[in-house]
C-alpha cells in the first residue's frame, strides 16, 4: 500500500468529523466509494437490531406496539430525518419504499390540480422516477408525462403542468438542481413540485422549509445508512397536509386505525400519508443510522464532502491526463451532490480493476464510473488512495492483462 | 400454577409437533394467545438477522445484492410461501404492506374489468381491506364498494362487479368462508377474487391452486411469524400474470431493472407486482418464520390448530356457562380459521385480568375477546390453563377488585 503524502493526512487530521468513521463497521482493506448505493453499516446497528428482536419482539411480543412506541416510529423516525432536510416537525414519516411513496406524492399532487395534464420531470431523471409517473398516465389517460432535458427545466414550468417530479441530485451524473429557483418557478405557474432527495439527504445541504417546498421523498439506504431496502421517508408541507390525499388509503393512514371502523377518515395531518402496518425491523436499522447525521455537525459535514469530492477532481485532473478520461460531474461544488462521475470508453472493465484492488465504486451503462463520497466515514487518504489506484490501472491498461 | 389433568398431558405428549415448540424463543411465564396478530419470535431469527447485517451488509456491502442473491429475496422468499397456500413457483412474492399489495391487485383487476364498476366485499372486513377500496372508489368515481353482510355475499356476485375483495377468515369473528365455492361463482360471473390471507396463511389449509384462485395478499408478522410490520406478500395466478398490471410501475416490476431505460416495461411474470427497492432485513426474518412452516407438516399442523380451538371451545362451555359468555366463532372446525372469539360485555376487564395473569390474548371493540392458537409453538396445556384462568376471573369478577 502506498502512503499518502503529507497534505493528505493533514487534510484528515484537521477533519472535524473524522471521529465519526469509527461509529461505522467498515470492512478492512476495502475502500468504499459507493455509499450512493447502499450506505456503509453503523457499528450499533446490530445490536439495536438485536435488542429489537429479543427484547422487544420476543420478550414484549404484541405489547411492544405501544411499550417499545412501534406504533409512533414512522413519525418520530420521520421527524429526525426533518431535521437533516430543514423540515418541521410533523412534516415527515417513514414509510414504504421510494417507489411507493413516488406514487402516493404523484396522484395526490394530481389530485388537487384538477384541469391540468401534464407531469413535467426529467429525461434521465433514476427510472423509477420516470416509470411510475408513466405507469400514472396508463392509469389516468388524460395525464401525460413530459420529460426535458436538465437545463430544459425551467422553461418546461407552465400553467398546465400538474407536478413537476426531479431528482435534487442526479444519481449518474451527479448534477444538483436550484432547488429554491425551481420552486419558484413552479409556483408562480400553481405547479406542485416533488423533490426526490435520493441522493442528497445526509450528503448536502438540504433546506424544504426555506424554499417552500411543497412535497418531498427519499430513500433510507444511501446516505442516511439504513441498510439494505431501508424504508423510505416522504414530506409533505404542513400548509398542504390537508388539501392532499394520498391514493392508498390503508389503515395506519386513518385518523384513528384503531377504532376499527368501517368509513376511511384520512388522518388530519402527516400520518394520512402512511398506508401499512410500519416495518419496524427496517425502521430500527434506519433509525440508528439516522442518529449519527443527527448527532453530527452537518454544516461541518457537507462542506467535508465537498472538498473529498474536490480532491478527487484535482488529483484525477492532475494525474490522469491523456487516458480518456472524461469529467461529467459539476467542478462547482454548489452544482453538485456528494459523488463524482467520470466517462470512459472502457469503464466497466476499469471499475471491475479498482474492485479487485479493493476500491468499491460502480458503474452505469454505458460508460460512467461512480465515485460517492459518504463524509461521514471516508478519509481524505481514502480519496488520494483511489485516484492513485485509478491513475496506476489506466497507465498500465491493469485490464487487459486479467 | 394450577397443573393441567392427564388428559390434557396425554394430548401433549401425543402431538406429532410438539417439537416445534423449542424452535422458538418464548418468554418464560406468558401464555401466548396473540401469535394471529404479531406472531412469537422464531429462536434463529435474530442469529440469522445478525450474520445478514454484520457480514451482507457490514463486509459485503454493495457486493451482496448479488453474492448473497438480495436481489432475488422476493421472489426465493414467495416461492417458499407459495408452498404454504397451495401455489405453484412463479406465482408468489413478497414486497410492501398489505395494503399496498390490496391497492395494487384491487387496481390490477379493476384494469381487466372495463366497463364493471362495483367492487364488492364484505361489511365487517378488515379496515384496512374496505379503507384501500374506498379510497380507489375516490379516485375513479365510476366506481363504487359494496359491502354485505358475510351470508349475502354469494348472492351479491353478478356480472357488474369488477373485483371481490374478501378476508378468508374473519380477524374478528374467526369466519372462514368456503374459498371453493365462492371462487366458482364469481368465475361464472366474471368477477376476479382477491383474497387476504393474513388471518389464514400458516394457520389453516389453503389450496389456491386447487380453487383456481385468481390473486391474494397476506401479512407476514401473524402466523409466519416474521415479526413486526414484517413484509406482505402476493399471489397472482399464472394464467392472470400477462392480464394484469401493477398501478404502481416502480423499478423493481420492470422487466430489466438494471439496464436504467427511460421507459416502464413490465416485467412478464409476477415480478411485475413488485415496485421499489425490496426491504432485506424484513425479508430476512420472514424467511426464517416461513422455513418454520416449510420444514412442518403442515397436515398435521393446521389438524393440531383446530384441535387447539375445539379444547378451549369445549373447556369454555363446561365451566364458563351462566358468565355471560358466548360463543362468536363457529363450533365446526371446518368453518373457522385458528383463533376463537368470545362475547362479554365486560370484555376489556376481562381480557386486562387474563394479562395480568400472564395470559395474552386480545379485546375488539365494543365486546370481543380474541384468542389465537398458533399450533406451532401451542401446547394443549396452554389452553387448558387459559380456559382455567378465564373460568377463575369470571367467577371471581376478578376485575371488580383492581
Amino acid at each position: 500500500i502506498v502512503e499518502p503524502p503529507n497534505f493528505i493526512r493533514a487534510l484528515d487530521a484537521a477533519d472535524p468529523v473524522r471521529a465519526f468513521r469509527q461509529r461505522f463497521s467498515l470492512p478492512p482493506g476495502i475502500i468504499y466509494l459507493d455509499g450512493n448505493s447502499l450506505g456503509a453499516l453503523p457499528a450499533a446497528t446490530a445490536t439495536r437490531l438485536d435488542e429489537v428482536v429479543r427484547q422487544e419482539w420476543g420478550k414484549g411480543l404484541i405489547r411492544s406496539w405501544n411499550t417499545h412506541d412501534w406504533v409512533g416510529a414512522s413519525r418520530r423516525v420521520g421527524d429526525k430525518i426533518a431535521a437533516l432536510i430543514g423540515a418541521g416537525e410533523g412534516e415527515v414519516v417513514v414509510a414504504d419504499s421510494t417507489s411507493v411513496n413516488i406514487f402516493k406524492l404523484l396522484m395526490a399532487g394530481i389530485g388537487a390540480r384538477p384541469g391540468r395534464n401534464i407531469i413535467l420531470s426529467e429525461a434521465g431523471n433514476f427510472p423509477t422516477d420516470l416509470y411510475v409517473a408513466q405507469g400514472i398516465s396508463a392509469l389516468l389517460p388524460h395525464l401525460s408525462v413530459r420529460a426535458v432535458e436538465p437545463g430544459q427545466v425551467l422553461d418546461a414550468i407552465s400553467n398546465d403542468v400538474a407536478v413537476l417530479l426531479l431528482t435534487h441530485v442526479h444519481y449518474k451524473t451527479g448534477h444538483k438542481y436550484d432547488m429554491a429557483a425551481i420552486t419558484r418557478r413552479a409556483h408562480e405557474c400553481g405547479v406542485l413540485v416533488i423533490w426526490d432527495l435520493c441522493h442528497s439527504a445526509g450528503a448536502v445541504e438540504v433546506n424544504l422549509g426555506a424554499v417552500d417546498a411543497d412535497m418531498a421523498v427519499g430513500c433510507g439506504y444511501k446516505y442516511l445508512n439504513g441498510g439494505p431496502g431501508a424504508p423510505s421517508f416522504l414530506y409533505v408541507a404542513k400548509r398542504l397536509q390537508r388539501e392532499l390525499t394520498s391514493p392508498i388509503t390503508g389503515w395506519f393512514g386513518h385518523a384513528a386505525p384503531f377504532a376499527f371502523a368501517g368509513d376511511y377518515q384520512p388522518a388530519p395531518d402527516i400520518a394520512r400519508f402512511l398506508s401499512g402496518t410500519p416495518p419496524i425491523l427496517g425502521l430500527t436499522a434506519l433509525e440508528v443510522g439516522i442518529d449519527l447525521l443527527v448527532e453530527a455537525p452537518r454544516d461541518l459535514l457537507f462542506r467535508k464532502g465537498q472538498a473529498l469530492c474536490s480532491l478527487f477532481v484535482e488529483l484525477i485532473d492532475e494525474s490522469c491526463q491523456g487516458y480518456g478520461l472524461e469529467l461529467v460531474t459539476s467542478r462547482d461544488p454548489q452544482a453538485r451532490g456528494s459523488h463524482v462521475s467520470l466517462r470512459h470508453a472502457e469503464g466497466y472493465p476499469i471499475v471491475q480493476a479498482l474492485i479487485a484492488r479493493g476500491i468499491i465504486g460502480d458503474f452505469r451503462a454505458p460508460d460512467i464510473l461512480r465515485f460517492g463520497f459518504a463524509p461521514l466515514y471516508l478519509r481524505f487518504a481514502d480519496v488520494w488512495r483511489a485516484a492513485n489506484s485509478l491513475r496506476e490501472i489506466l497507465a498500465t491498461r491493469e485490464w487487459d492483462h486479467e
